[in-house]
């Protein structure tokens, strides 16, 4: 990739995140265009305008009482807006990256496909050289895929999705312009009623106070018996104990599990071994590190300059 | 499924087909709109004017001087084509069937996107209780998927492929209207073109005089060194030993195959236990037997009444 910001300055950028070295993960990408910082290197903290940020520590933002832009390195804000520690003012900004959000529709349409044609069954055929072909799939058109969520990564999971043939109807929050084969459900309701309708219901939705833990037994128990569970969003959408409820009463028959409460997973969840789980490491997609870095010096040259940041989230909405 | 033919008649039509007994698959669906009947079962041959097809021996139709239509029960019909005692002047039918090419679709996507994202990798460290995060895939639209054939079926995978992110090149034999986001590729060089592009090659070419043993070593040398072939076209399309020797090489680096020489595959077979092959009973695609039907019936109604049969292929071209 290359950097078309033949003007862009070199900002000063503090790290602040909790679990990553963002210094070790970005730092490559992010010379000459951004200095980035860890907190222990600023020798004057009150200069600094700018964080890039990935669950920073509560306290994180305490010595930069001047920040004005937080960006996440990721689509997800949750672990920023909520920091008790960030600045009033400070834009929150995200990543907006088209690359991500098509690598979340291939994840999320590998998923509804891995179960709607039962690939797992025909793979363990293939490991005991069983040549069955006793399993009919039902039209797709005839399968409801739900989508909860409709930004960046929700429309281009949907679109995906309605290209292999599904039904799909997605739960939005706003609302907003139709799209060609997409049924869109907005408002308070919007996500218990594409639940009740989801033979296949897959989560994109951000993490906000209005979502935590909205995948529980009674969103469950709404759902068509048998449903399957795709969860791309954020551990903290869903409580575990529930879904373990239901998929062992049988309500929800299978889950594609990425995201849990506890990162890394703990040894010994239940979900590692559960037979009705395909289980990955919250690997539904991942931002470019060159992509991050110039959305990163974009936004800094926007609020250097007075602008809006392209990247900017709405703080009290949380996404 | 309704069947929405008030006015169909009954039509009498024969089934030919060496391996399958179309009569088990088909009764239940076909009355009582048409009246299958074993060819042991006609009491007057010369009276039978539509047969219904699948691998047809070479003397299926010598006894039946005139049949008028010949119908495939799926998209295929090289078996009929070329059937020795198939009627000069016997229109050729194949089943058309949205429903079918969007099964194709996202089995294409899936076997896609499980070797761009490595899924077999993350499904074995799932099974091993590792969290694994290492690995990084390019975005898709970095990755150039091939797709060989745009019919019905080809068409429907593109699109699909395409809506994922990738970018997609297809071959096609006959010039045709743009697709958007779609490159097209005509002419008689057009499958070493796009396979000499392509990261990933989907095969869903009919099979022809002309495609039979077209994925053997020399299309396989032309493409990226370690390339992805996902082959879901029919067995005969490829020579089984040059795919082997192109994944020992590595210049094939993984397949993904739902159809043989010989099916079921035979026990031994090495691609059975070949570490680097994704292996499927040809379950890509199946049509509903409903929709054969109803579409069996349309073609008789047009046949009987002197009209172009809405199925017919051109049997000089073989699909």
């Amino acid at each position: 990739m290359t950097l078309d910001m033949p003007g862009a300055g070199v900002f000063d950028v503090v790290v602040l995140s909790e679990p990553f070295d963002l210094i070790a993960l970005f730092g490559a990408s992010a010379a000459p265009f951004v200095r980035l910082l860890r907190p222990e290197e600023v020798t004057d903290p009150e200069a600094i305008r700018y964080a890039l940020c990935w669950c920073p520590s509560d306290e994180a933002f305490a010595a930069f009482p001047n920040i004005e832009l937080a960006m996440s390195i990721a689509a997800g804000v949750d672990s920023i807006v909520s920091c008790p520690s960030l600045p009033q003012g400070a834009t929150v900004a995200r990543v907006r990256d088209d690359d991500q959000a098509h690598l979340m529709a291939g994840f999320a349409v590998w998923n509804v496909i891995h179960h709607h044609r039962r690939m797992g069954d025909m793979q363990r055929n293939h490991a005991a050289g069983l040549w069955d072909r006793s399993f009919t799939p039902r039209p797709p058109r005839e399968t409801t895929v739900g989508v909860l969520g409709f930004g960046l990564m929700g429309r281009a999971c949907a679109e995906a999705i309605a290209a292999a043939g599904f039904t799909v109807v997605v739960a939005r929050h706003r609302d907003g312009a139709p799209v060609a084969g997409i049924e869109q459900v907005c408002g308070p309701e919007a996500v218990d009623q594409v639940a009740a309708r989801a033979d296949i219901l897959v989560n994109v939705l951000p993490l906000t106070e209005s979502t935590r833990d909205i995948l529980d037994a009674r969103l469950f128990a709404l759902m068509p018996k048998g449903a399957v569970l795709v969860q791309m969003g954020r551990g903290e959408h869903m409580i575990e104990e529930d879904l373990l409820a239901a998929l062992d009463s049988g309500q929800i028959s299978a889950a594609s599990l990425d995201v849990f409460r506890q990162e890394p997973l703990p040894e010994g969840h239940p979900f590692w071994t559960h037979p009705a789980v395909v289980l990955t490491p919250h690997k539904a997609s991942v931002s470019t590190r060159a992509e991050t870095i110039r959305q990163l010096v974009e936004n800094c040259e926007a609020i250097s300059a007075g602008a809006p940041a392209p990247g900017a989230v709405d703080r009290s909405a949380g996404y």
